[in-house]
């Protein structure tokens, strides 16, 4: 997960590098699709990214949420700082997430691995209805089929846990994955 | 319930007739909202019908899935029939439905009922983003508040379990019912 | 999916067929699991079965919801039929299924192909507490690890759809896929 | 919202106060009920309680999350220090919450009120099989009906957003409301 939200946040770097020893932080993980006339995912979008050891990572927009900011509010601002003003999203009508992913600092605990952070992500799928263009770190924006999309969630580009958040989305949607 | 695709479907009336006499029918509910840029309801859709007894009703759209017919198809049709071709609708990206209901045709199994058959009916809210126009046996759609709607769905204009599932809705939005 | 109820039901042979032919027919899709004291699956019960040529196959417990019968009674019915009077199953609180499955009698329409019928399954997870005797058509109930299962599912041995359906219930569960 | 774990916790008093001016802080929202063998709910439990100006409140069990733990461990160790250690609490199979709620400093953001901090709390209903025994600040545990608990959920004793949360239990169960 990228953090670029923090420097206009409400902590500083060093609070919040704080925070992150104490207690879980609330993110959202957001699943970008392109859908049909009859609501069908067509494509899902996935952000190219050059982690610290020059490595390659598929990842999905993901960010936190902020004091006194909405979950709807967070997910919006997080597609729009990741793929641009023009990406017009729709967030879920409920916000009930479609499944929720603990990322703990120490790995196996769960299948969700932060080393900097005992996270919990709230996932939602968003449909993307504009333009996208990729800005801050994303490299690119890849739309892959949902098959492609749920083989590459199956592969070591997508670590960490985001492979497994994109499959439980898929799943959740009728994909076979 | 209202039953009007069975002129054109797949069973004659009195083979419908027979067997709603000896199987559950599979049904959707469809709770027609209107959104905000954030994906808030704004407004809910209700139709207003006469009943038999000359009373007015306020109703979901609501009717039958067919023999080889998938679901999210069903709602886009029964969408269509009752508020015209150009409402313009946004299935659910998922088929879960947000509920089930049980439709017994005796009262007082379930809090739902109708006389006619045993149908269990799939919910799903579906966003409408062009205009609607009633047609077929629906005298009038009428846009409320979510506020407005949680309270009518509680009074006997809804009856037979409509309001129950239109406040399951309105719940599974977050709204406060 | 088996049929042994139709014998005791409310249609006759010919009757069922019949149906089969003109209506969808409602189906429940049950994956049962054992769980330990923080309700982590630990373990997922399969039913192995012979089909008509011989061939063995993994199956979930799943049959149809009959006229005037209770979509919580199918699922008790049916696990019962399938692993008998002992199983002690706990039927989920809500009603609402993790997912739907639409069976076509043609393959390719949706991932789930039923050759006999138009069946739509409702989906739920259900702990077994007690004692599990495979009984009627079941050759053995087999119990996998949460991980197996997943392999399994993605194998011929589990075709039609029920291994699409097992995939989507533990992706549901948070486990890996 | 009481808060009691934060003495044996990881912040200290000052520091949890420090915390809750910057961050949105993670809770879990627990609806206690009683079932029948069919799973169906027969009684909800509600803690009572003395606010500080001597006022009665029903409330739901809940409290926060802490660093590293797991949200599963988060439910049962509430339940266990609102019910005590024989109450043996039924955890959600899966992780996904029937709902979240969102409690803001600010009275009208939200349905949802907490003066002290903004809290993002994940709700499950979780069945009880032991004996329950209010221990810490709680008066008494009441099990009511699902409808009378549905009717007092509408009342000013249970303020801040309880009420509605469990509102959306019942609604989310297929209980009316």
């Amino acid at each position: 997960m990228q953090e670029t939200e923090t420097r206009g946040g409400w902590l500083s770097r060093e609070e919040l590098r704080d925070a992150r020893d104490r207690l879980p932080i609330l993110y959202v993980n957001v699943v970008p699709v392109r859908v049909d006339e009859r609501s069908q995912v067509t494509k899902v979008g996935l952000l190219l990214r050059a982690d610290a050891d020059g490595r390659i990572a598929r990842e999905l927009v993901s960010g936190r949420v902020l004091y006194h900011e909405r979950v709807r509010d967070a997910v919006l601002r997080h597609v729009e700082r990741d793929l641009g003003p023009m990406a017009l999203p729709q967030v879920p009508l409920s916000p009930q997430p479609f499944a929720i992913a603990e990322y703990f600092p120490t790995p196996g605990v769960t299948p969700f691995h932060d080393p900097r952070q005992h996270a919990v992500a709230l996932g939602y799928i968003v449909v993307l209805m504009g333009d996208c263009a990729p800005t801050g770190d994303s490299l690119d924006l890849a739309w892959l089929t949902p098959g492609e999309a749920a083989d590459l969630a199956a592969t070591s580009e997508m670590s960490g846990g985001h492979g497994v958040v994109l499959r439980q989305a898929l799943s959740h949607l009728g994909i076979p994955v």
